[in-house]
């Protein structure tokens, strides 16, 4: 995937954007059943049914509640059911129940995302204040995101069916992505000194892309590409899930406690290590990039290969806003979210906004890590040189890899 | 309802039976959504589903496969899927995951059903042993227990949309029942002595209701009638839930724990209790008998009324073989399971069947106490004066409620 | 050890059993240091020190305070702290949490004991009507429990400490029992009919030991011995903790889920089978009984074995009122609590006295099974053919073993 | 208490230092019982005896041990009853049964204490080289360390104690501090721009100190003291432990999880706030600076009071190498712990040693805030401007509290 320019927010082509990434989440939806889209295999995942209720809230209690003139909610009881987080709206359906409500239904769903997309229409006919065109681009953004969340829960989902192994789509063998085979790490070398991190200029960013502000980096090398299947298992075979001291303290007790062996979604069948893929079930393909990894994994990892895991400035410097193919640095965007060593915290001078829409990034900023570059999974459009994501350090499901970094010698 | 004659086991009247038993789980399943019959809203809790692909498993497990010649099993992970707890068939998809199951699909199941029906059609158009009918007889009456399960379950799963509150179907208004009122507690005299227990004679009965054995009563006294609402709300009223000593010590900590202030299914709302039932959230009728009591419950009650729970003995030798309207005792079957203090085990010189099928009953003789006379759940045919139900002190999910005893004066 | 005469509850000799029971508490303390006093392994453990509180407040609660006139109490927090269960008297330490406490020291302890019984002698000094005597033997038999529990309790500390195996006392070698070897199980006979349980007559015995009342018993063998460590091995090797069609449900849920392989306090090294005693780490003996067993191990024993576990009627018709010396089943008392296949209930016409006294045992009946015939640890005077211990199934730090039952043939 | 210079590492003078930090460690168990010495009250505390040996352990396992000519151990098995952490040396009891151990008793403890310093005498007046000076001097910092750790445990354990609230010893009033009153906020402003941070020159300093590195400040603002009890109430008045809003999401959950409504060891008595200390329980001193606040609560008073937590970066800037006294910040040292917004991390070219040794600070690096400046109960000599203290951001029972900042306006 390159990186493709972001839709715009020009007020011109808002409506447009905003069918395309509205229709996208219909179609990611597609080929699951209703019974699918209702479940909640673990407290981190939430329903599709329910992915595509909540963004459609998010429209109409940040847009058409407050500025559409006359427009009645669809339900009464969906403030309650699809907010997600947001304390400033009011009370929640419980996050870890999601999966309890068989009500509304699939179809009930559908009907609502209809019903805001048609009164969307008549909002975005209308001349638009900026505020507006922010908060509706920061809802497509959103979407966009929960997307990815769409696919990486549905995995999971499916991935619990260890006897029927259901494929999400057979278009996604080894998750959709072929790469070409690399035989070792190259390392690029960066020369570091003062340089600026975070998003400035027109583009949409999120707030905690923000200020931009100066730092500075020690001499560094970056890996052209990312650690390989086949990699991975030589550090298995080297004891890499046996050997404490590869570990931080907190990994190597979650090794212990969840007798982790693997990566997540790998399991042996005689005597051949097979991946859960949207595909099904498929045979670990050597020189694909390894994938769903926790943090703490691809530290032991780094570690184990005498290296160490980047920073989010040496990530973001070396990623520059240049598009992948011209970049030194493979596979930087849309294959695997790459593990920094930076915890998930504010910038410089970041103050969040007031309100409920506040509350999307800030308060999260404890006890997670970022990741940076963007998976298979991540919807067009939505990747960036400054982008955060963050997960924290336990966490698996998501579309996970490593690009291993050292200092310069 | 009436204690009608449980269905026979005669080879001529089976297969009606049989298509009687199997299409009333489909009535029973068709007011509900794919959505609503795939969730598990807490481990004891099965989904519609799942109930609906066991039972028939039960045909396939233990009739199909080893009994009709030139059976095909109509997928081969079903006996992974839908085995239930016996050990002796293999091993099985863990009991607290059964939700997160989308595949097989509702209609899959369907399939699956019509699938066994026709087998066991070709299987009871041939003339057959004794041994063959006895097994059908006993798929049968596992169904039963399974249909009153699915409302169970299905209640709980609905009543955790409190957004929503999802009915079940309005025909089951106060869950289908309505009550004469009435005054006061009577007392109906029994004399004891040397009394005979458990199930003898031809009828069907499952293994743990015998053998039938001698056993002494003292004098003693039941209630005519169940404990209603209003009685319940004189015991709440009077500090019933906050009175330690009217409670079993392990009653004790879950009052504390789990902070139970009422019978399950009741909720507070704007000064008024309601309930909520198959038909939806109702108000609470004070001359309906209580329903939705752990043990602990159901014993402090009692002992706060100066009196006592029946044992099983005493239960059965009052209910006889005679049908409820000739019986002084009223509301004795089909209206709630009532506790006994009789915790749940082995009537004397009782020995589990061989094999599989002996794991029916007899490996659940701990911690649990004995039920007597069914609900309004309970479906028609299945209930006897013999019949053994059993649950954990602590559940409440099931259709239970008190009729009170006492020693003689 | 035979089953010698309780200590009667005349005016004359209560004093002299005062001093005794009280001064064996000591004896069992003696050989521990203070921290070993103050530790709590586990939730169902209490410390040595909290005992030696705990009983002098039973005498100081329901004695001193109401009866000896002047009587001041010893510290005012002691009702908080040195209260087990008991409800009607007050708030509780919680119980989990007794280990936390460092103070009151040992020594205050000591003193605390001192003081409360230099007031019993004024007390026992004086002209006593039958209730206070009828509490003060209460209190010596309540004594006498705690000092099993006592034992039971340091055998658990001590048995964490796994890396220096600390001895309680070197006279307790393989728990101070030495047994006669036999060779394999002798069965007795039975007629069984209708036999009377439960006390009655003149000597002390708990509240749930009665009212006597008429059963019947159909005819019954019970093996002459206890199931040996040599039998026990023979299990295992049979593969006992791997069949899951030998357990209740619920035990074979606590096998897999605890790892259950072997008795507790059995440790393999060096390719043999150690056991901890309180006389430190010692090799099993093959011809000792076999002892610490849940309720599911004796149960899945008996099951393997052919046989079942006798239900306590049998067992107490069996033991009759003789002395252990002149009936045909040998090691009836003071070697192992026998599991018997009772749930632990009430009596017909049981009924809890009123006040705390009342809560000693009436609220423990749920979800227990009663043992019979005391062990190694109980103190002498303390058992009788009536006593019903009881013990949660899953219990395992007691002394208990296994004697088996089968329906006569 | 002002920044005294640190024991030197110079040979001549270790010896000194070491008879003092050794003999520190046991004045401030003296007070303590027996009893009192061996309890742990929750998973993060270890007993005082624990740290008593531990200690003495450190300088076994890597001093004695490889490096004195003929030492042989005092008991084989205290390397795998005190070693906390060091997977390189192998197998450890399980942290968070410490205090189940009764034995080694104090005594042995003392014992053990007496026979490595006697060793250590003898190690020490060899001649030494410079690894083995490091070493030593590693294991006093060490066991300074563990000193403040051992009066937040015993202040943990004796707090758990609620029904006598014993004191560690009187003169810990207050812990220990007294505080002139100050009547508001005071802001110093800090240019910020390019500084370095970590540790540099002569001195010893932990590994995570280093290496000093440049980065860059913004503007910012620090307060001149530390936020004291009484404004800690204005905030509790404000309803600062019900607004969602101020939180973090992982602590607002946990608010409610743990119904957290004051700062740890508070307790309301008669409509009067009272404090636990290490002098028992005393009322709270308004003009004391706030202790025992969990990294959330910090936090969420810094949104309340519209300003935020320092990085450590401006922490350690502002602090400068400059002694407490001359320097317009007050409190900066041995007052609070003062929390960062600063998520414990590796400083740019940090590599952990090689060795066990290598484990004492790098494999904590996740999930942790660091903490700046030391606290009451911090020994002399241990702290200086570069010290990088780190938590979990949940605890709060170190003595930890709060100093502003925020941009420059």
């Amino acid at each position: 995937m390159n990186v493709t320019p972001p839709f715009t927010s020009h007020a011109t082509e808002l409506l447009t954007n905003y069918h395309a990434v509205r229709s996208y989440t219909d179609t990611l939806a597609a080929p699951l059943s209703s019974e699918d889209q209702c479940i909640q295999s673990m407290a981190d995942v939430s329903p599709t049914k329910w992915h595509r209720g909540h963004t459609t809230w998010f429209f109409e209690a940040f847009l058409l509640n407050p500025y559409l003139v006359g427009y009645r909610r669809f339900h009464v009881a969906f403030d309650y059911l699809f907010n997600s987080y947001y304390e400033e709206v009011g009370q929640r359906h419980p996050r870890s129940e999601r999966g309890n409500l068989s009500r509304p239904s699939c179809e009930e769903v559908a009907a609502y995302r209809a019903y805001a997309d048609e009164a969307m229409d008549r909002l975005l006919a209308q001349p638009l204040d900026g505020d507006i065109i922010d908060l509706v681009t920061l809802g497509l953004h959103h979407e966009q995101q929960h997307q990815e969340l769409l696919l990486m829960d549905i995995k999971h989902v499916l991935s619990t069916n260890q006897a029927l192994w259901p494929a999400y789509s057979g278009q996604w063998i080894a998750d959709g992505i072929s790469s070409a085979n690399h035989d070792q790490v190259m390392w690029v070398d960066y020369e570091g000194g003062e340089v600026w991190l975070g998003h400035s200029g027109d583009g949409f960013a999120y707030d905690n892309e923000g200020p931009c502000h100066r730092t500075f980096l020690m001499p560094y090398q970056l890996a052209t590409q990312l650690i390989t299947n086949g990699e991975w298992l030589q550090f298995m075979a080297d004891g890499g899930y046996r050997t404490p001291t590869l570990w931080l303290s907190d990994g190597w007790h979650l090794v212990q406690e969840m007798g982790w062996r693997c990566p997540f979604y790998w399991y042996r069948q005689d005597d051949q290590w097979f991946e859960f893929t949207l595909a099904g079930l498929q045979p670990v393909i050597l020189h694909e990039p390894v994938c769903h990894l926790s943090y703490y994994e691809a530290d032991a990892f780094a570690r184990w290969a005498d290296a160490r895991l980047p920073t989010e400035a040496e990530w973001e410097y070396a990623a520059g806003n240049v598009a992948g193919s011209e970049n030194p640095l493979q596979e930087l965007f849309g294959r695997r979210w790459q593990w920094t060593s930076s915890p998930y915290c504010a910038y410089p001078g970041f103050r969040s906004a007031p309100g409920a829409v506040g509350e999307y990034n800030g308060k999260f900023m404890s006890n997670q890590f970022v990741l940076r570059g963007g998976s298979c999974a991540t919807s067009q459009g939505h990747i960036r040189a400054t982008y955060r994501n963050f997960f924290h350090p336990h966490t698996r499901w998501h579309f996970s890899g490593v690009r291993l970094a050292r200092d310069a010698s």
